[in-house]
Formats: structure tokens, C-alpha cells, sequence
């Protein structure tokens, strides 16, 4: 029995289960399948294995609308994925030399000779099967259908299995209208569950709650005014703490609010080490507003770069307020910036004391507009790299809220 | 009929499904499993469904040595894998009062009271089950045998699956002796198979390949002589690509280069914005050697804080190989740094041209001691994140070949 909208994931590879390679095509598509209405009602990593796989497919195949398979396409014996297909299908194996073609001929010289010698591996697929156009590599998809499912098979390298299932699964990935999320700041999960309880459990409508690092995402679907209604709801509630709707991460936030404000922000990272200005940057078009910013990791470069005196960093301490506070205004002079952020703390495993133990951390923002400086104390829990995602977070979020005025931080 | 060391891993959370919450601990554990020689054979994410995991459970059960559960164990009543672990053992819920009594001991106040109001649920397992203690969350694991399999159900929240597993599976996840790899940089994945390719197919040794970002790990399993033979050969065909023993990243190459020659490193970074810092920063003790760096995205920050002329910034640009030197040459002297990396190229999606096309990435490394200022050109292939995680890593590895004196870049 196949329900209209159930679907599966498979990933075929010995890697993902040595564990350092880890899978991300399922999650991908997983979430765009959700955001399009479907059920993934199962994701599993499979070894490169025949039996092991067939049994799979066997399972999956006739119970669910759509298997989407990742993996197991490349010119090694390892690769498995098209004779294990032709097994099931009970079919043989040929070669698709047109579509082979059209690939080979994207590549000239070397690349197109390495082309050629994969040919005989990679252009095969079983007989009665649909290639799918490979725009990036040299590893052919395929589709068919049986027993009311719909297989897709494309290779596991994420930038071909993106193109590829975006291009074959087409309109099957459209998002659908009764959807939407916000996206909010600054609480801790379960405050959040406490404060909005009654959205959450609104029988009319699904809700889902996906925390990051300082933002949690409420996911809402249901019927369109049911759902408008109740993210009106949640931002009402909330007011300052939301996201812009479309806006799923912090410095997704911080340069769509700086750019529409034409201000420029900066920073001054100690203990993150980078991660703000990297997170800043990783958003397209950040160039805009970002002139740059100082990864001030040691002393010398808080007093020599950002002007911190001495007098702060003998008797207060690089992890102060008063550093962190002349991290920040020196950093927005520095750069000539309208705004910056700083960070300063102590992420571990060493450095910690009585008095400023692991994952203290102190923030501060500067405006020049306002001609303010002010500044934030938090302890986190956690490991170092915990402790350097979660000050990352943090000092966006303070950010954000210095570009919109936003002074009355929690 | 079981195998002495197979083992199988579950996680449970419609959260995983739907595509947003990467499913991480599956993979963290199978990383731990494999290198203390045993064999993952297959990773599932299930629904919050009893039916489907039921299902999951008698398919491993009696099939697998070792099964590892993740999450299902929250107070809410999505979470399952107690009732579920209780319908598959045939044994009522129980109270497990004195070990739940430990984990409240460690709060007061309001976190005190949130611990009680959960006990019902929480403090539960199925009767004859042993329970786990947990360090750091409320949730109470569990551990029982069945059909030759041992089974244990960690809750999904990272750190205290991982806290929990590594007290309670302990001894099972010691590394097997006959263990070692190599970490390769500067080699594509497919040339590096080519030019090891009789070690690769040792048949007296396991080898497996861990690509990452200009990184190739090889990993060697089989008898102590024969592994070292093979890693021995491996270091001697590819003199000065290898990272140290023990090294998996370049930036702990990086930064244990530095501290061993006592040299101070630092960067400018333009499309990275931040990744080479956070990578660097991200290793405990980096402080010995790296003072910080400058991000300099805008054009204004390269010319004012690292000197590059503005003769070079209108003739050259800002992506070529004479800003890509005087940008490194800049951030050496500002930083007081012995030795500094730039990158400085076209991340995309705007910004290309025919002349320097999306993907063109500048890189030079300076030295003080041998006053030189070394430039290389890279055309990278993929999206914006790609290219600057593949910058980031081309960054480190100069930045490693520069300290260790290497000047023979390919």
C-alpha cells in the first residue's frame, strides 16, 4: 500500500559508516521533501553490500511514493549501486553512450580521457531504467518505477546529487503554500515551549520546533490562514525576537538589517577566532556592509590593533567588561565602521579560573551613531567548540539588535 | 546468528526527518566503532512511530552484537523509545528512583523543580533494563541483552549521547592496536589512488580513504608490521605532503609546526572571511603562536590596515597575485607574525568575470625570516561555500609547507 506523499532515503557507502564521512545528501533532501508536504518516513545508511542493499529496496520498494538512493555510482568495484539495481530489476546492464556523450563533451584533454576510460562503468545502467544527465560529473542517474514507487539514483558527491535531484525531481520538490516558519532569538528552548505553548499545540495546525545555536525555528502547516494567524501569534508575543520572515539565520539577519539601514558592521573576535566574520561572510552580498574586521587573539593585538590600554588588560583582564567594551569601540574606529561587535572569553579546555571559569565570555557592541557602548556577560556550558558556536551566536544576535536600536538585551 | 563485532545504529526523531536537525550521532559513534575494529553494518533514522521502530528493532535484534538507540527520551509524549523498548521486551514501565535521585542532587531552585515535574516520565524504564546515569541531562539511559545483541538507548542531545556512551560503552570502544592512518594535503582524491595504488590494495591490509578538503586521510587496519610497512611507504612516496602521526587537520599541522619551530603565524583573509582564523583558533593552545589576523573584505581595509596600494588595487585588483602578496606581506608586519597567509578571491554567486571568473582564489604566504613572498593561483570548482572551504584549506596547507620551509608548492 503506497500512501500519496511517503518517502524514503537510502546512501550506500562504507565510508558513511566508518563515521568520518558523514551523510548529508538524506538530510538535504529530507528537508526539501518536507518543505514540499511529503513524509520521509525513513533514512538509512547502507554498507556496500549487495544483499544488504537489495533487502533494502525490497523493503522500501511498493511501500512508499518515492526511494531517492545516494551513492554507490562511481568507476570503482566498490560502486555498486547499478548492479545492485539491475539485480532487483532483474535486468542487464548497457551503456547510455548518448547521454555518455553529452557529458564527455563538457571536457577536453586529460579530464576528457579520464572520461572515456570510465565509460564502460559509468555509462551503464539496466536496461528499461532512465538516465538522468550528470551537469557535473561523470556518473549517470537513473529513474524508474515499481510496485507504485518512483526510484531515483544519483551519485553521493553533494554538489552532483544536489544538481541532479533538483533538476530530475523537479516540481515533485516545489514547497508547499501552507507552509511557514519563524525564526527566533535569544531564548532558550524550553522558555520558548513555555511561552508559546498554545500555538504549539494548536490542534489545527503541525508545528515543529528545530533549535540551532541561540535561534530556534517554529515551523508551522496547516491551513493558510491558520498558519498566518499563528505566526502573527508567535511575533506578537515575541516582539524583537523574531527574525524577518524569510530570514533563517543570524547573519542572515545582520546583513539584511544593516543593508537596509545602509549601515556598515565590523568586529573584534578573540575567543571566536573568526566564526562572526565568517558567518557574516558567508552570506552573499555581505560585502556591502562588512568592510572587514581584527582577530585579536592575543593582548598584544587588543592594545596595539584595537587600542585596548594596559591599565584594562592588567587590572580587569582581556575576559571584562571594560575590554571588551574598548574591543569594540577600537575595532569600529578601526575599521570605520557604523558598528561593531566584540568577544571576548575563555573557550577552554585551559585558561579558566575561580573567577572567570571555562565559557565565561563578555560581549559588547558599539555604535557611532548612538556614541554607546555596551556590553553582555554569559557562561556557557560545553566543550571549547560549544563554547566558541554558542559566543558566535550570541554576538550576532547582539549585533542584529544594535542595527535595529534594539538596547534592552536580555 | 551474531558476528563477534557487528553492530548496528538507530536514531529516533520525526525532528531528523523533516530534514533540518542533522542526525551527527550516529556518525560520531560510528567513527568510534570502526576504529576499535568493529563493523557498522547499517545506520537508520526512524520516525517518532512505535509501529516503525518496533520494526527496526526486530530486524537488528539477534542480527547485530551491538545496537546503539538515540533519542526518544525527552519528557514530551513524541518521545517514545522507553514505551517502545518496554511493547518489544514485553515489561512494564518502572521507576528507577535512585539513580534519578543522583541526577536531581545536582540542581537547586527552578532547575530543581523542572527535574522533579519530569520524573514520571524521565526516571522510567522498562522493568529488568539497567539504566544509565546521565552527566548532564535528565534523561535516564538504558542498557539490556536479547537474542546475543546488547542494546543501549542514549538520548539524542550530542553531548549527552556522547557522554553517556563513552562511560557506559567504555572498554568496547578502545581502539584496536592494529590501527593507523596518514593524512595526505596538496592531493585530489583520484591522483593520490593512483599513486599508492599497490599500498591501497595491499591484500594483507584494510585500507579505506577519508577524503575532506584538500585533505586525504588513509586509514590502515591489519597486523602492527604490515600497517607500519604501509605507512611508511606511503610517507616515503609522498615526502612532504604528509601530515605528522597523529595529525587529522591541517590547522593542528599548522599550529603544531609553529609551536615546534617557535614561529608566530597570522593571516589576511578577503573570501574566507574568517574561515583560516577560526580554523586556526579552533585548536586548543593556538594562542602560543597566533596573535590574530585581519579581515579585510573591503578594498578600503586592504589598503589602509595592510598597506596594499592603491596602484595595485586599480591595475591588478583586488583578486591577483601582486594584492595577494602585498596582502600577506601586510598582515605580517601589522600582526608582529613571523610568517602570514592571504587569500583574496571570487566566492561567488556574483562577482566573476571572464578574466577571473567565479572560483579564481589568490593565496601568498610571507616570511620574515627569509623575507620572501610566495603567490599561488587556484581555479576552484563548486558554490560559494565550497570555494571558500576550499580556500580556507589551500590556506592552511601553504601556511603548513611555508613554516616547515617548504617552498616547492604544487
Amino acid at each position: 500500500m503506497v500512501s500519496l506523499k511517503d518517502a524514503a532515503l537510502l546512501a550506500l557507502g562504507d565510508e558513511l559508516l566508518s563515521g568520518i564521512r558523514r551523510e548529508g545528501n538524506c538530510t538535504w533532501m529530507a528537508a526539501r521533501l518536507h518543505r514540499a508536504g511529503w513524509k520521509v518516513r525513513g533514512m538509512e545508511v547502507l554498507p556496500d553490500d549487495t544483499a544488504a542493499s537489495l533487502a533494502a529496496l525490497r523493503r522500501w520498494i511498493g511501500s512508499v511514493r518515492l526511494l531517492v538512493i545516494s551513492g554507490g555510482l562511481g568507476p570503482t568495484h566498490d560502486d555498486r549501486t547499478r548492479d545492485i539495481l539491475a539485480e532487483f530489476l532483474g535486468a542487464p546492464l548497457v551503456r547510455d553512450d548518448a547521454t555518455y556523450d553529452r557529458m564527455a563533451s563538457r571536457y577536453c584533454g586529460d579530464h576528457r580521457e579520464a572520461f572515456e576510460r570510465s565509460r564502460s562503468r559509468q555509462a551503464a545502467i539496466p536496461a528499461g531504467v532512465e538516465s538522468v544527465y550528470n551537469p557535473l560529473g561523470s556518473a549517470l542517474g537513473m529513474r524508474f518505477e515499481r510496485q507504485g514507487t518512483e526510484v531515483f539514483s544519483f551519485p553521493g558527491v553533494p554538489a552532483e546529487y544536489r544538481a541532479m535531484a533538483d533538476e530530475a525531481l523537479g516540481a515533485r520538490l516545489t514547497p508547499e503554500e501552507c507552509w511557514l516558519s519563524v525564526s527566533i532569538t535569544g531564548w532558550a528552548e524550553s522558555l520558548l515551549k513555555d511561552r508559546i505553548a498554545d500555538v504549539l499545540e494548536d490542534p489545527l495546525m503541525h508545528t515543529s520546533i528545530l533549535p540551532a545555536a541561540n535561534l530556534v525555528e517554529v515551523v508551522l502547516r496547516g491551513e493558510t490562514d491558520r498558519i498566518r494567524a499563528g505566526e502573527r501569534e508567535i511575533r506578537e508575543r515575541l516582539p524583537g525576537d523574531c527574525l524577518p520572515a524569510g530570514c533563517t539565520t543570524l547573519q542572515q539577519a545582520v546583513v539584511e538589517a544593516a543593508i537596509d539601514r545602509r549601515m556598515t558592521v565590523s568586529a573584534a573576535e578573540s575567543c571566536t577566532g573568526g566564526l562572526v566574520g565568517a558567518a557574516i561572510t558567508d552570506v552573499p552580498g555581505s560585502s556591502e556592509v562588512f568592510p572587514g574586521s581584527v582577530i585579536c587573539y592575543d593582548n598584544r593585538i587588543k592594545r596595539q590593533l584595537l587600542g585596548v590600554s594596559p591599565e584594562i588588560l592588567e587590572t580587569n583582564g582581556a575576559v571584562s567588561e571594560a575590554c571588551a567594551c574598548a574591543m569594540a569601540e577600537g575595532a569600529r574606529r578601526l575599521l570605520g565602521a557604523d558598528m561593531a561587535v566584540s568577544v571576548t572569553g575563555v573557550a577552554g579546555p585551559g585558561g579558566g579560573s575561580a573567577e572567570k571559569p571555562v565559557g565565561t565570555v563578555w560581549f559588547a557592541v558599539s555604535s557611532a551613531r548612538s556614541g554607546e557602548t555596551k556590553a553582555l556577560l554569559r557562561k556557557f556550558a560545553g566543550d571549547r567548540a560549544m563554547i566558541r558556536e554558542r559566543s558566535r551566536a550570541k554576538a550576532l544576535e547582539l549585533l542584529w539588535r544594535g542595527i535595529l536600536g534594539d538596547t534592552a538585551w536580555k
